[in-house]
């Protein structure tokens, strides 16, 4: 079945068999498909699509790429959440240590950011010494010792899936509900678990910008983990603005940190709801709680009164990094940023913001990466002063940048102000949560 | 215009401006894309196609990815003939010196064999030291001094086709009608042809083996040759079966001289009406003569008089071969060549020959190639006994295997008797020339 054979017949628009996925994703692994090889064959999948026979094909020969945990010997049910991406979405760091108080133990294996979105690896690793390297037993010995692990891939975890999507990215093939959901499953199936939660962004600052493109990959996800024996569901939540206060790595985890501490204000409180919400759901499908509302009390009390920021300063102190943030979240802060804020041109209500274009301006800051390759400067960031459907005057502060220098704000502050629209009319409140599918 | 976004669009249906094809074929003229974009985009445009203008701004920016030649100062008609393939498809040794003959300047730049089917410059190589590899100022002396010149393509002459075609043959995306008029037409464009005659095969032995499909491929390239304004016509002829009596590479051009020597018998007779019949449309084309009629004339005349053979001959003599074989064809018979007959395994008519695999027999012999990198042995091949409708009884010979082991033979001989269908009823004679587009 040589690389030429398949080509041919996805390029014609035929079906592949379970045989001829697994030749692809052991030609991808073994180096013995030629890069050019596959980028055609992906670009003839991603036009042609793949039926839900191939996609579980894609997902089982991806997984058996690599090794996979195994958490068999750990008496708790093993649980995930994972969101496809948006900006100021920083509830992983507030569902795995709540996860773990309410007794679920959390392999959460995360990315780094790209682009406008953020990535929990980056987040993490803005705590002093924090380390996001982990081996497949270091990951296991953490989730026993505390309950969860934040960790990186390993190499040697889904290694097709590394290749197959720096070709998609390079080749401009990352929109597609197939791919997309072979490389999300293929890795969250790797991790072993009982039950996955997935968080399928839809609005202006994610991947799937419009509800529709959201569902169907919703859908699709949700199928696929659960044709794998994994209980699975998906919320399809808003990501028409930031989620939150804060955009930017350390503020991002100074804002959990704040949350799990019970100093929660009206502008963090869309990132406790989503958190409880996508963590109730994972002690739902574990049958740890009996219905959503029992768990979401079961969520509140466990940060009420302290577990899940007593389980977050022992993984901080089991992964090396600075736990005394967690007595004092402000060292996260430093000293020498300027904070700037962003005045409105107009007066009116926001009526709609680019959130795409708020997370392109803390890239452009250095808070995030246009290539793989660039360093990341942990402090900056940006604070939204004024959420969707807030009034504001003209000359008021929208919003603050945290920042090194002036001249980093003036380079950034004319593409947020053109981010947030202004308009006469208060708009109608957009649903955290839109849609749940299971 | 980076790269990510023309594949995007063109991943999504869009139509390019010529602006965007330009980019595309200047980034992979310099190198700018990597070859995995390159087959990406390349997919994409094989699956979605190509309108009427993207085509031309196709074939246009290929042609000015390098040099063209230039015949502003040759005071004749400048025409070529180009074939898409077949097996025992020599007309080429013929029409060019039969062109000359009759007041046309030929640069004909010619390819080599690949797969089933046989190349021109092969051939011309079966010829003692006989040189393909002419640069542009010697293409255009040969031509000056002798009527016309065979060539293999300049380094500089329409680089981003050498590229292209190597990506295309990897990644199994040759069969796409806008990729191929863009192959083909950008090459016979940088020849600065007044007049141009396509061969466009069809059956058993060519690459659009059916009708529809050569009609289809026929037609893009005449509109496409008309619109860069060279006067273009495409014959659709048969390749059901071999052209003429052999097969293999030094046979085929004692083929050829002998025809050109006036030895023609019935066996060989397709391949010289084949070639009257395209050398007459040139004639037509260029103005030379008033219509196919007088122009076949013409054709028979130069070839009785001698003037053909003697345009080879000077032709041999200017490209470095040994011009001896023109009065001594047998030269080109190595003595120590074995004649192998294949006896039918039934009695009947032969109803249908595989051209493919009487093609692919003779590249097992090693008369042609696999990949472009092998070496090629002139001496083998085979010659047709039997024609399609011809009688044969069980244990007749329908053909002869030219070959330097009888194990060699052995290894064929069944592939062959494979090849050739025999049943009951005689068929219908097949048209050799079965439209003609203008």
């Amino acid at each position: 079945m040589n690389p030429q054979d398949l080509i041919r017949k996805k390029r014609d628009g035929a079906r592949f068999s379970d045989v001829e996925i697994n030749a692809f994703i052991a030609g991808v692994s073994d180096d013995s498909w030629a890069d050019y090889q596959i980028t055609a064959l992906v670009m003839a999948m991603f036009i042609h699509g793949l039926n839900q026979s191939e996609q579980n094909a894609l997902v089982k020969a991806m997984l058996e790429s690599g090794e996979v945990l195994d958490f068999s010997d750990i008496d708790a049910p093993v649980a995930d959440k994972h969101s496809t991406g948006g900006v100021g979405d920083k509830t992983s760091l507030i569902i795995a240590p709540l996860a773990a108080a309410c007794g679920i133990a959390v392999p959460m294996i995360s990315g780094r950011g790209l682009g406008h979105t953020g990535g929990t690896l980056d987040k993490l690793e803005s705590i002093e010494g924090y380390n996001v390297r982990l081996t497949k037993s270091q990951i296991k010995q953490t989730i026993k010792k505390c309950g969860f692990a934040l960790a990186g891939q390993t190499q040697k975890l889904v290694p097709a899936d590394r290749k197959l999507y720096a070709l998609r990215d390079a080749a401009s093939m990352i929109e597609s509900v197939p791919l997309i959901v072979g490389s999300i499953m293929s890795k969250k199936l790797a991790e072993g678990l009982d039950a996955l939660v997935l968080d399928v962004k839809t609005g202006t600052g994610a991947f799937m910008e419009n509800l529709w493109d959201a569902q169907a990959l919703a859908k699709a996800l949700v199928k696929t983990g659960n044709d794998f024996g994994v209980r699975t569901e998906a919320l399809i939540t808003d990501m028409s603005q930031p989620l939150g206060k804060y955009v930017g790595n350390a503020l991002e985890v100074y804002e959990c940190l704040r949350i799990m501490r019970g100093e929660t204000d009206e502008e963090v409180q869309p990132t406790l709801d989503l958190s409880i919400e996508l963590t109730a759901r994972m002690l739902v499908l574990t049958g740890i709680s009996k219905d959503v509302e029992e768990a979401s009390a079961l969520c509140l009390e466990k940060i009420w009164d302290g577990s899940a920021l007593e389980k977050f300063h022992q993984n901080i102190e089991l992964q090396k990094g600075n736990p005394r943030i967690c007595d004092n979240p402000e060292m996260l802060l430093e000293k020498n940023i300027l904070q700037i804020p962003v005045a409105a041109g107009e007066s009116g209500f926001i009526t709609e913001i680019d959130t795409r274009g708020v997370g392109e301006a803390v890239c452009a800051l250095g808070g995030g990466r246009l290539q793989v390759k660039d360093a990341i400067d942990y402090a900056v960031g940006f604070s939204c002063g004024k959420k969707l459907g807030d009034a504001v005057e003209k000359g008021e502060s929208f919003g603050t940048i945290f920042c090194r220098t002036r001249s980093q704000a003036d380079s950034i502050s004319e593409k947020l102000r053109n981010a947030y629209k202004i308009g006469v009319e208060k708009p109608q409140n957009s649903e955290l949560v839109k849609e749940i599918i299971s």
